[in-house]
């Protein structure tokens, strides 16, 4: 069983020192996305009310909605019970969350039968992002 | 920007071949916790309709409830654009997801003056748990 975590969230518990974000919108309850958070994009969200997220595939801060738009106006952080989760209840600017246009990245039904998708873009990501692919 | 995922899940876009998934409560929407799953605990909680987890400190599997006896009836399985995070949506029986007796594992509120806790325990964790600490 776990102990109370040494530091809220604590960084240190992950070997690569990112720990994983999940967004939820804070009127809906829907859960928009995952990403990762290492402790300086955590500091930067904390500070500015905006989420900063850590991208994996670009070795970078990303700042959620830089080219899109759709920002992420974070009105709560929570933490998990171990200190390495955190919950983001966000604004999300623009309705959508994903990348696919669609309002959440969670979009892929899988049942014993198989995979259903079970919501469609509310925006074109073409004309959202333009030429980038 | 990220493709379809080839496989949904897409267990080998891991390097240790676990996702992270997120249980939600089906009918509240409140975040009750975030574990990890391999193929096999996946391929069990779709078959079986109950959460199963792979405890990264045991190094097992984990049928969430087999000690405290609050499993998780999985009413869906969602997953993200990129194949790699899970988000189950529960009925959680019990009432309680967190090892601490807390409905939801997220009770550390972060703010710029400091940590909340914002919820209390709905269960003595000691009676439920045993001697197990």
């Amino acid at each position: 069983m776990s102990k109370a975590p040494a530091a809220v969230p604590d960084f240190s518990l992950s070997t690569d020192g990112l720990l994983p974000a999940i967004a939820q919108d804070a009127q809906s309850g829907v859960v928009l996305m995952l990403a990762y958070m290492n402790a300086e994009s955590f500091a930067e969200t904390l500070a500015t009310g905006r989420a900063v997220y850590y991208s994996r595939s670009r070795k970078r801060l990303w700042r959620k909605g830089e080219e899109s738009g759709n920002f992420q106006q974070v009105q709560e952080i929570l933490v998990d019970c171990d200190g390495d989760t955190l919950l983001l209840k966000v604004r999300q600017e623009g309705g959508a969350a994903c990348h696919t246009g669609r309002v959440s990245c969670f979009f892929h039904q899988v049942t014993p039968d198989g995979v259903r998708i079970t919501s469609e873009p509310i925006f074109d990501p073409q004309e959202r992002y333009g030429k980038h692919d």
